[in-house]
Order: structure tokens, then C-alpha cells, then sequence
């Protein structure tokens, strides 16, 4: 961290405020400047709330924090891609996986149905809502506890491990048979979740908030990890711009950025991120070109008639086209489908 | 709703598609244009996935929403200003009320100095925040319960009612002595707790989100008046934007949007929405002219060494200045202070 | 500027690079730090592309900037508010000034019967649009040179100086009779534009592009000043966010800092910013109270039949309620009107 | 475009709202609904100011506009790619183009080392700007008209065809020997310059504005093809959101959504979106992937000297990987390159 100093400040004035940190044990470098001088703060900075020190400081003109505060998390601090099996299927390295099925858990015959055809298409895992978070109180809010049994035989008979959104911290005994908690966009800031999904053995899908920048996304895979649980897969899924020409505007940048940043896989969800089910296809090719480690898509048996996001869900042949496209391209990319 | 429907689809499909809507108990209005035909909707429409339509019926080009999804918090609804008492203060219609106190709760000296400071400017509720969201585990997570029991305390001693946040639905029960349930921007759309707190008797302080719409915002508030709890403060604290300028970017035109649009109070946030000491005065001033209900303000006895936000915090003597100039215009504005 | 260096760099490598800089004609700093050493650099950085240091040296890992790149219209250069006069109207200092008149110009009735209503109520200075920029080709492009004579008789019989907008720089000449030469939002980073304006000897309204930020408009405002023009006014206009329940989202949070940041006068025009005539009002008030020196307001004599922006425009009848208001309220902001 | 009444209106009022616009030549249809009555406009309503209309009728509760306003660009009026041919270099359709240089031409060595090496590694076109719109007015500029000999003789040299920035209409005599007029990000408004550009008969790169929906982009095209030129080339190069850690966000997923909207090529800059040289390759993959037409890229032959945008730039080699992985690639997406 960096103060920078307003001008003609008494020597006295320095001193003291160079002493008040080196009181918190912090080490200060004089670095003076034609403009404005300056001092340089070393040691752990992450906790200093640095526009207080510029307010309450009448000498400090300006601050610079130069070093990340998410560290568990930075590729600096270990370099090697995280790669983790979950119930048989390698996430992140070498491995681009695609995560499959409907927006919602709606019955029996759909989860079924779909999901022996996304098995039979290629993916590798198989989602579905139970728990919905809808921004109006009157829109359909998932089956809850009953989708999850649904959830959960879908998985017995087809064998395809299942990843489902958690909407509070309470529900958390409920998830024994699912095997990825997503965390969803509204909730990446949801900071006792966090910290309790961060307390248990589960893999955590952990999504983009709408208005999150990459460094707070890294910031709360940070919160989990400092629980003790390093299973975190990264969702960019569209953030929310002045553009309304789509839901939102995929970040496929910061999904390279992110790959540059940290060593956790980063999936896309494509579905989400533009609501329009002609651009899933391309979007999704697009994520494996840039290197994202997987993908989350809808996909739906009878799209017409889905009770949420039908939109944006691929039918199953859709889908068995879009993977076979993957396919094709996976290897040009050095990852294994 | 109305569907326009692409060019030369043939009668009968027109037909199948207008009866799957009357099937559903919609009546459907034929409406003919020189460059698309359209069919209107009639019923409630709130719970149709517009999008799903569209996508999923290959005969519709667009669709349009003409009525908005929010009925118990719209001022068409409900025409005049909801006016409520909190412990004897009496919140919307023409007072202009301030809540005002520390970002954190952090000693008992300093709860009971900021509170009898604030109330004797002429603060009518005390803030203090005791469950701290912050976007870094490494950072102050506020000091909990104890926080809490410190709040109490201060309100005892000073009859100001309190106003604090929550950060998920199991802490209701720790709320017993609160006045007012602050619901913090991140968890605008943290739609479980929007239903609990729904449930209890206790007046509700909804901050809007970061990046969430005002449209949004009235829904998060009807998701809680759905549960029979209308006592609502809106706040507006700031959105995020491309600007870095400032913390965040006060939507003061958004304020003097909601007061037509809901007959809620709408109160402002200074102090998170720029994040700058010396701008809050300004906006705060700027507020009561646009037809703001109230103010939350960040008052500490220290700001130099508060554990939160104390750049943007004002010491009691420029709180006083401040609530001096509010009070000299309120009359402007047809408001008691 | 500081540049943050990688670990383990050699300290011939460190060398060679302070060496680079000194060779260019700056000091450099050695700032050595815990996590990472760092160098500042002194000097007029303002032209050094800093991403680009960052990215062609292999040692650097970050850089900050320290200074701003704006200085003529800087507050720390020039502390006194820039005051001057156009044609015996004063703009700044303790003047809260009142620009008001059609969108476009239409016809002479229109225009002569706006300048005398909005004079009788307290305008001081009348606009309306000759050149306008739409967005579609196909949309009222307004009335050009005839537009200008319309607003130069207007002038002629009212007395009121004029502001119109200058679409590109050859349209200089034809300004001839106008007071205040407006650069619109889309016009912002018209760098060619902003020079030409500063060879001249005519005010200039700048208005902030609708995704710029302070720190842009004070730049552009820079290349005016930089030319020789110092008379310029700076106008807040909205800018684009993702929120569209209104056309665009008024800063007026930057308005009061840019009044820390800058002496030139600053003005709001709340018009263009909501596009909802029910909130021009309450906007025209907050800006008064948040400092803005003053304001610009669409006032159409037929606001139903206005070519353009009718539905933000008000009537001569809503603007001198208006300008009651604002004359009751500026002596406790200590401005004249 | 539909009308959406308020409720209860007095049936002759109604029929004054259909007369009036029945004079004006259009049609209206009565279209009774539930919760609102609604009257649909048939005719060109695009010239019309629909929030005018709302505003100044007080018996209209909201409109809906239903038809975009772009005619010639649209892919519903011409369904084919547009594909035109530029000094040889064919444009659009199955062609996969490649656009290279230097940010700023330097110098004559410069210009000369890096158009061999770009044409050599299978660009088509050559880059380089000799007028160069900069926030700062103390930045570098550009070399004006020598610059544009310099690329000039370049041109001849290699004889890859050039594209160079204009800034101003007053410049097009001096784009004789240019083969692509581009239209920078900040002039994508700049309606006198599109007119005049649409007045030629040069192709031109239209940038999208940092701040401008792809509608808006439509409608610029719409400005240059009014006036008679349809060999115009989209270029989506990154727009402005609250996300700081790139230069800006691109949207991938507009291109896909221009790529079914308008039969105009359509390219990417992943340059200036990201701002970052290691993000360039992959976003230059994933805009191949995506459906792009092209690429405009920056190559500097010493990036680390570069008198702008050095940290964006590829060396040589760097580029000449970069299109080795395009050609691997472009089979597959049915492109030639």
C-alpha cells in the first residue's frame, strides 16, 4: 500500500503518522517525489480499509493498494491448475466437462428423460433446480425438497453425479446426496453461506454475481477456501450492463483472465448469460476457445412447456449437435470430453 | 402481453396458438399491422415467462409486458403514502426522518457517545451494524451478538430505536429488541430471507441492490408484503457503475421515480453511495429536495480508527452542521424533522 | 508513479530499467517492500502509457498512478471558482443560473413565445437545438442555419444570450451569433471538435458523455483550456447504466465532486437525464441543493407537438412553478438567481 | 407500436387519440384487454417519439415500439451476407479476415517491418493510425499526414490493402489512397461523419461506441447506407461496465446476436477490449468461434517502445502463433482463411 502525501506537510506531521503504523507493525519506506511524496506500507494490508486512511489522515492526498487480497485462491500463490474427482469425474486440468439438464426439476418422466439423453450426449454431470430464485414472489419457486428426490433418483439410475443451487445455509443437511453445491449469482456475496458450504466436504459451483467484479468473485471462492474446503468451480455467467439486447453480457474475457489469475476451473454457463437459445451454441464454443474447463447448459425435453427459462433450453438433439461441435474442437484446445 | 407474430404465418397456426392461451383461461385479442400482426393477452400475466414464449413458439417475433408484476407495493394499487410508527416515531407521509450511528458496533463507549450525539442533532432512530457483510474474509466481520446486546443497551439509555442488519434468517430470533430489520444490498434478492422476515411483525429497511433495478426492488418488497409484513422503508444506496469516482453511483432520480411509482418511504444512503466524507452532506441536502422520506447516515465519535467505513463516516459536530442545514429546509419541502 | 516489481528480480535488471527512466529525464525512487519492491517514478508522467511499462517489462508487475493527468481545470491548480460573464450574464461563483428553451427549434412562434415565457419566469440564458443529433437517420434532424436564425431573432427581441449545440467543427463560422457554443454528449471525445472550440473566443457548454467518467470530461475539458479557452461550463447530463426505468441515471453525487475537483461552473441538466417531464422538477431542486451552478431545461410551448423530446419538456406554466421553487431555495444554498 | 390506456377513459377521448393519428395516415386497432385497454399503430412509426407521445397524451399509460427501427441492415430485408471485395480481399460470407498492424504509425521502419511480418503470416489488410483520438491532449497524437504516406508506402510495398482512423469528415480528401475508412469507437455517433463516409465509396470498419447497444450500432450502419454505401464492416471492440480489470468488456455474445440481426460482416478488436497482450490470443479464438467475419489486431514490431497501446500489442512472432491456431481452427467453423 502506497499513501501518497498533499503537499508542504511539517516533517513532524510525517513522522508521527509513519510511527502510528509502525506501532501496528507495519514496516514504511520514504519515497519521496516532485509532485507529491509518498510512503510505502509493508506487511499483511489486506485488512486496512484504505479510503478511511485518506479520509482520516489530513496529510494523505492519496492511497494505492498494490497487492491482491484474495490469496488461497491465486494462481501466485499456487501455481498449478486445481484438479479434483467428484464421484468419478475429473474436474479442471486437462478436462473440459460439460454439466447438463433442465432449469427446473419439474417430474419424474423430464428428469429422467433428460437425463439419460444428456448421458448419452456426453455430459458428465447433470443439474436441475429445485430451489428457484425468482425475482417475482408469483413465479413458480421449484419443487423444493421434492425436486431434489427427483434429483437424486435421476442419479441412481443414470449414475451421473448432481449439481443443485442451495438458496440458504439451513438447507445444507438436505444436499447429503447431491455432489456439487451451486451457489447462485444473487447469493456469491451470501457471506454466511459461503463460509458454511465452506465447512463441509461438498464441491461448490460457485457463480458470478450480476454486478461482481472477477477480484470479488475470487474474494468469496476466498471466504470457502478459508474454511478448509478447496473444491471450487468458477461460473462466469453473464453480468449485467447497460446492453438489454440480451439477459446479460457474457464475460468470455474475464474467464481468461480468471484462468491467468487462479488455479480453481472455471466454467461457463451460456444459457443464463444470454436467455436466447440461438446463441447458446455458438456462446458455448466460444467458452472451450477461451479456455474455460467446462460448461453448465440448459437443456430441457420439451422447452415449450418448461416452467422456468424454456428460452434459453436447448431440446436434446440441440444439444447432441452442440456436443458433437465440442467434440470436434476439444482436442485443438489440449482437453479430453 | 402482446405477441407480434412473424410475417405470413398461416391462419391456422395463428388459431392453435390463440386457443393454448384460452385453454389456460387467457382471453386473446386479434390485432392486425401493416408489418406484423399481434395477438394481446388478457389475465394475469405475471407468472408467463415472456422470453419462453417467444423462443419456444416459432410463429411469435416478439412479445411486450404492458403492465408491471408488482401490485401490493404500486401506488396504483394503493394511492396514498403508507405512514407507519416505529416505537413512537412516526416514518413517511411528511416526516422526514434520520437514522444515524456508527457503520459497526465497536465499544459500549463509543455506541453511547455516537448515540446521545446523534440524538441530541436530532437523529430519530440509532444504526449500528453488529453482523458486518464485507467482502473479505481477512476483513472485520463485526463483534455479533455482542454487538447486538451493546445496540440494546444504547437504546435503553437513550429511548432511540434501533435499526441493524441482518445477514440470514436464523438470526431472527437474536432480533427480539430490534426496531427495524436493515436488509443489506447483497441480500436484496436473498429471496428466503425476504420471505422470513415477511412473517415477522417487525418494520423492514430494504437496501436495493448493487446492480439490482427499481423494478427489482419493488418486487423484493412485495415478495415481503406477500407474507402480510407492509411496514417497508426502500432504500437507495447507490448503485454500480462505470464510474470509479465515487464508491458508488447515487440514483437520486430513482428516488423521485419510486415516490410515483409505490406509496413506500423511501430513504437514502449518503454515506455507502459515494463512500467520501465530504460529499455526504451535499447528497444528503440533495435527497430531501428530491422527495427522499429519510436519511441512514454513518456517524462516528472517531473516524479515524473506525473498524468500518470511516472515510465516508462524519464526526457528531459535522452531523450536527449537517441535520442544522436539513432541518432549516425540510420546511421547503413541506416535511418535520 | 509506482511501478510494483516481480519477486527475485536481479538487481542488474532493476538497475537497467531506473536507468531507462533517468535517461528519459525522470528521478526514480527505490521503495523496497515485503510481498514486492516497488519504484517510483517523478517526473511529468502524464504521457506514459503505464498498461503499456506493464506489459513490455517483465519485471513489473503493476503500476499505479499517482497525479491526475488534468491540470489547467484542476482546483489544486486554481483554487478560486472560475466566475465570467456572457453578454452581462454572470456564470459561477454565487450565480445560480437558469438555461431554458425548446429541445429544437421549430418556428419562429414557437421560439419567440418560449423566450418570452421563460425570461418572464427568470431564465437568464435560452437554448434550442438548429443541429440535433439522433440516433436514427430516419428522425426530425432539426431546421440547421434556419434554426440559427430563428434562435439569433429570439435573441434580438428578448435580449436572452443564446446556447445552441455544434455538431462538427466546420459549423464554426455560422456560430457567429451565439453566446454559449454547446458540445453534446456524443461529442464529448470529439478531440478535433474540442480544439477548434478552444481557438475560439466563445464560451463553451461541455456536456459529459454518457459513458465518461469525471476524470474524461475533465481531460476533454483540458484540450479546450489547453488551446486558450477558459470559459467553459461543464454540464451533468445522465449517464448509461443498466437501470431503464428512466432514460438515463443522473450523477449528481458527481456533480458535487467535481465542484472539489475543478473551478470551472458546473450545471445539471435534468431533462435529458430522466426523459420523464414528473421528475424534472424534483431533479432541478436536488441539483440546486447538491452545488450545481446551474441548470439547463427543455421548455416547449406545446410539449404534445414538440419534434423532439416532447415528453421531457415542460410547459411555460410547470417551468415558472419551477423557477418559484428554485428562487425560494437558493439564498440557503448562498446562490443568486 | 402499442398504446396501453390508463383505465376509464371516456370512449370519445379515445376516438380523438385514433383521429389523430388516423390524419396522420396510419391505422389503428382497438385492442380491449383486462387490466388495460390498448390501440395498436400501423404505418412507419419509426420517426415517432414514443415517449413524446405518453408523456403529452394523458389518457396512454405506456407504449411498446414493435419493430426495430433499421431497415437496410436488417437481415429480415436482405437475408444473404453482405460480401464485397477490397483491393482483391474479399470481405464476409465464408472468409475469415485478418487485420493487422501497429496502433500508431512511427516510423517508416516500423510501418515496413511490421506489414511484412503480418503479411507474411497471412493477414490481409494492414493497420496503423495516423490521426489518433487520445483522452489526454498531452499524448501522443499521431503523425497526421505523414502517417498516412507512411502507411501509404506500405501499402504499396506489400500491397496488402490499408485501414486507417478517420476523425473528422473534413479529412476524406486526404483517404484517396486508404482502402478502409474506420470509424472509431468514440465517432460511432458522430452522424455528420457517418453521413459523410456514407457519401463515398469506401468501405468502412463502423467501432462500436463504448457505450452503445448493438441497436445503436444498427442505426449508425443505417446512417452510412442511407446515403448509398453498403460495404460496411461492424466491430465490436469491447464495451464500458463497472468490471476494471480489463480495459473494457467484450461481447462476444453481440457478435453472435449481430451475426442473426444484420447481413453485414461483422469483426472483433480483442486488443483494445482487453487491453491485456496474453488475453489477445484466446479472445482471437473465441471470436472465430463465436462467428465473427474477422479480426483487427495490433502487432507492434517492439511493443515494449510502442508511442500507444504497447501493452496491447503482439510481436511479430507472437501473431504469427496466433494465426497458426486461427487456421487450425477456421475449418472447423466453415471459414477459409
Amino acid at each position: 500500500m502506497v499513501f501518497i502525501l498533499k503537499k508542504d506537510i511539517p516533517a513532524e506531521e510525517i513522522n508521527k503518522f509513519r510511527i502510528s503504523w509502525e506501532e501496528k507493525g507495519f514496516s514504511t519506506i520514504w519515497a519521496p517525489g516532485t509532485d507529491h511524496d509518498a510512503i510505502c506500507l509493508i506487511g499483511n494490508t489486506s485488512a486496512i480499509d484504505m479510503d478511511a486512511v485518506v479520509q482520516t489522515n489530513p496529510i494523505v492526498a492519496y492511497a494505492r493498494r498494490v497487492t491482491e487480497q484474495y490469496k488461497a485462491a491465486s494462481r501466485l500463490v499456487h501455481s498449478d491448475d486445481t484438479v479434483f474427482t467428484v464421484n468419478g469425474v475429473q474436474i479442471g486440468g486437462n478436462n473440459f466437462t460439460v454439466i447438463a439438464g433442465p432449469c427446473s426439476v419439474e417430474t419424474e418422466q423430464q428428469m429422467l428423460s433428460v437425463a439419460s439423453a444428456v448421458k448419452s450426449s456426453g455430459a458428465k454431470l447433470l443439474r436441475g433446480g429445485a430451489f428457484k430464485p425468482r425475482s417475482s414472489p408469483y413465479a413458480f419457486q421449484g419443487l423444493g425438497c421434492e425436486g431434489l428426490q427427483l434429483l437424486t433418483e435421476a442419479k441412481r439410475i443414470t449414475s451421473l453425479p448432481i449439481v443443485t443451487e442451495i438458496m440458504n445455509q439451513t438447507q445444507i443437511p438436505l444436499f447429503d446426496d447431491v455432489d456439487i453445491i451451486q451457489i447462485g449469482a444473487r447469493n456469491m456475496q451470501n457471506f454466511d453461506l459461503l463460509k458454511a458450504v465452506g465447512k463441509t466436504d461438498k464441491p461448490v459451483l460457485l457463480k458470478r454475481g450480476l454486478a461482481n467484479t472477477i477480484d470479488e468473485l475470487l474474494m468469496s471462492a476466498e471466504y470457502i477456501m478459508n474454511e478448509g474446503n478447496n473444491r471450487i468451480i468458477l461460473c462466469e455467467r453473464g453480468i449485467r450492463t447497460f446492453e438489454t439486447a440480451m439477459r446479460n453480457t457474457l464475460d468470455l474475457a474475464g474467464v481468461a483472465l480468471l484462468k491467468q489469475k487462479t488455479h480453481l476451473p472455471v466454467f461457463v454457463d451460456p444459457s443464463h448469460a444470454c436467455g436466447i437459445r440461438s446463441l447458446v451454441s455458438p456462446l458455448a464454443k466460444a467458452a472451450l476457445a477461451v479456455g474455460a474447463d467446462g460448461l453448465i447448459i440448459e437443456v430441457h425435453n420439451d422447452p415449450a412447456h418448461a416452467l422456468s427459462d424454456g428460452a434459453q433450453s436447448l431440446n436434446p438433439s440441440q444439444f447432441d449437435a452442440l456436443m458433437m461441435q465440442l467434440k470436434q474442437r476439444a482436442s485443438s484446445e489440449e482437453k479430453n470430453m
